[in-house]
């Protein structure tokens, strides 16, 4: 078999569908965030304004962050230099666990190299070693939780997206007496949605189940210590493990999940993507540390974080721009046409130095392909005045449908 | 079902079978390297020398290194920000990536979080998609290979470990229309022995399979310019992929593979585990480039360290400890019984502040649990010294056989 002619066609399907992705090659720059520079292929680069990053309060450039760094970089150095059983528990790690374990008001936590992994594993142990357990897993479930369920092999049922009642009606179908548990995000990245956390909870103690949330695009922004939706909701204590990242409001890289001492044992004994892995450079961990710390006592980001989601909205609204309504930070455009919204992205770079990425299938369904608007606390009135002129503009070229106001 | 109660069961089965572990809490000192500070769970401390680390070089605490992560933590903050295709390449990536396709003579590389997720991650995508596959798998392959290839679902074959005949054989069996993989090591992490590389090639040539080489625990320690066993026998070229982590003789933490330019942007294209994550931090892709570039060019590590290895085991020999003969830098230490391993490794430790961990079952077949001795090119005479009294004086205590010298 010739592979790499395998590989070209299947690369080719791609192209062909308008899917094929070419990275933006980006220069961040701290203390300059959301600006960065771009470098293009021809070796010349551009100054660009960023409007589609997860670091969505700009923590990657917070001094308290990168400090708490820089000083582990000097004490510790670069990497933790073992996995975590064979030399590389690093003290970082134990104090970040601690401090993870605090935000969510649980016994214990346990640290990944990401959230990817963290829920891999996770579920991918949870569900591969108690016999018989049924999971349930929300229908717009994240890549890494599906991995995980697909890993486990048991058995999977896949409920409607944030519906309770499907959820009820898929449990009450099933043997009582087999052990269950139910997977599901708080907020849902691509819509911005938030789901009903103490409804699935509800159902989920009826019928004895576990219950599995993803925090990912909540830790750091909602709750009064950034815990996330749970904790805003004041129900923490309903879920049996939450899951989250450091890699995005938190700035830095990696993954956990906090829940009883036990769960958090055995998956830190038996998780083979816990295991056998290099563990987090300690570097990582205290800026991650530092990050938490600060989010826990400081509302000023959170604040200045939705305002500033306001206000896009705001604008977006003036010119008619349609985006997905929805109670989080992100800010769907919609444009619903693959070449379009990829021609928008294109334009809006070169023309007016703003980088939004186009999301088209399969990370959306077609006909709902857009441009994720990620408002930060750092983006300005005046950012935010030249992204919807900017729109606009190309707006009314792609002869696109304006929202009603 | 009580959940918490199956865990506590499940962990008490591995505290009887001596299995459950216990992480030292270790921090690490840039500059001090092999030392550390352990941290004991009363809040007390004990200075350690660390005799298992797979920070193999030292290069962890490199200044090279270290500064340029810190240079980069500097000028880009922390996180990447994003998932690859969101904002979260930066020119560090692209750099590293340049870097590591040019160590390793390739036309391309690509980076992931960890090596475990490159193994994973491009093992299940080349197997998963590419219809009627089947993987010929090295029976002692590491976790992560073996969980891409469960993951792919596709056909497995298992030969005898570093047994170009059995993979011969197995080759044979299957039709020979069907494409083929062959899924090996270079130097196996806990025995210390070295594939066979060009025969397990040749067999391969001859049946038209591509090759996946895992030179985890070799890149940066041999080779001219540390491009692994494959570069030190002139035969990358053979190699349809190389994959490789920048945890170990890098000292940083990531992962890579590097292959052809169409079979790289296939698995960055197909790759959920590439796709669906934060990038890594560019602080740790500039690091890893600084230290993959300074092991293109000294060779002073490398023969420091092989120096240490060759002297660690002659003091082995004098004092009558049995280590496994190997032709790598890996010195396994056999002790054969898994509460012995434990109590000389825990005496080490209070006694002699050496940490090296004991390796039992499930990571080595029961009665060859041992002590795996990584000496570094930081290891002085004075450390060797007291590793083999130490070792000496335990061997007696537990009445283990000494070898004949
Ligand atoms: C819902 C969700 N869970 C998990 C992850 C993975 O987290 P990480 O980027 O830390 O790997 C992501 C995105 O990256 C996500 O969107
Ligand atoms: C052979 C082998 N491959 C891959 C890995 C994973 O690499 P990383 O530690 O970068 O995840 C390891 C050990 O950790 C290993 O021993």
């Amino acid at each position: 078999m010739n592979f790499d002619a395998f590989f070209e066609q299947r690369l080719s399907g791609l192209r062909e569908a308008g899917n094929y992705r070419v990275f933006a090659d980006l220069e961040r720059h701290a203390g300059g965030f959301p600006r960065a520079t771009r470098h293009l292929p021809d070796g010349s680069t551009q100054e660009v304004t960023v409007w589609c990053s997860n670091d969505y309060l700009g923590m990657g450039q917070n001094p308290l962050v990168t400090s708490a760094m820089k000083d582990t970089i000097d004490l510790c150095g670069a990497g933790a230099g073992g996995t975590r059983n064979i030399s590389g528990t690093n003290h970082y790690h134990v104090l970040l666990e601690r401090e993870l374990a605090d935000l969510h008001g649980k016994e214990s936590a346990l640290i990944f190299t990401s959230g990817y992994v963290s829920n891999w594993a996770a579920l991918g142990t949870l569900l591969g070693n108690i016999p018989g357990i049924i999971v349930y897993s929300d229908a717009l479930n994240h890549a890494s939780m599906i991995e995980g369920i697909r890993h486990s092999r048991c058995i999977k049922r896949v409920f409607r997206h944030n519906d309770a009642a499907d959820l009820r009606r898929l449990m009450a179908m099933d043997d009582p007496a087999a052990p269950k548990l139910v997977a599901f995000e708080s907020v849902y990245s691509m819509d911005g949605d938030i789901s009903p956390i103490s409804d699935i909870c509800d159902v989920a103690d009826e019928f004895g189940a576990m219950t599995y949330l993803d925090e990912v695009h909540a830790v750091g922004m909602y709750g009064p210590r950034g815990g996330g939706i749970a904790e805003r909701e004041g129900i923490m204590h309903r879920l049996s493990v939450i899951e989250g990242t450091l890699g995005k409001a938190f700035g830095v890289m990696g993954g956990y999940i906090t829940g009883s001492a036990v769960l958090c044992d055995f998956i830190r004994s038996f998780a083979s993507g816990f295991i056998f892995t290099t563990a987090l450079p300690p570097a990582l961990a205290a800026g991650a540390t530092a990050s938490i710390k600060h989010l826990k006592a400081s509302q000023l980001e959170r604040r200045r974080h939705q305002d500033v989601v306001a206000k896009v909205r705001k604008a977006l609204d003036a010119h008619g721009i349609p985006h997905m309504p929805n109670p989080s930070h992100i800010v769907p455009v919609m444009v619903g046409n693959a070449a379009k919204c990829k021609w928008i992205s294109d334009v809006m770079m070169e023309r007016h130095g703003i980088y939004v990425q186009p999301i088209n299938y399969p990370t959306v369904p077609v006909k709902t392909e857009r441009l994720r608007i990620t408002p930060t606390p750092l983006h300005t009135e005046a950012d935010i005045a030249k992204l919807s002129m900017a729109l606009s503009e190309l707006w009314s070229q792609c002869a696109l449908a304006r929202a009603v106001a």
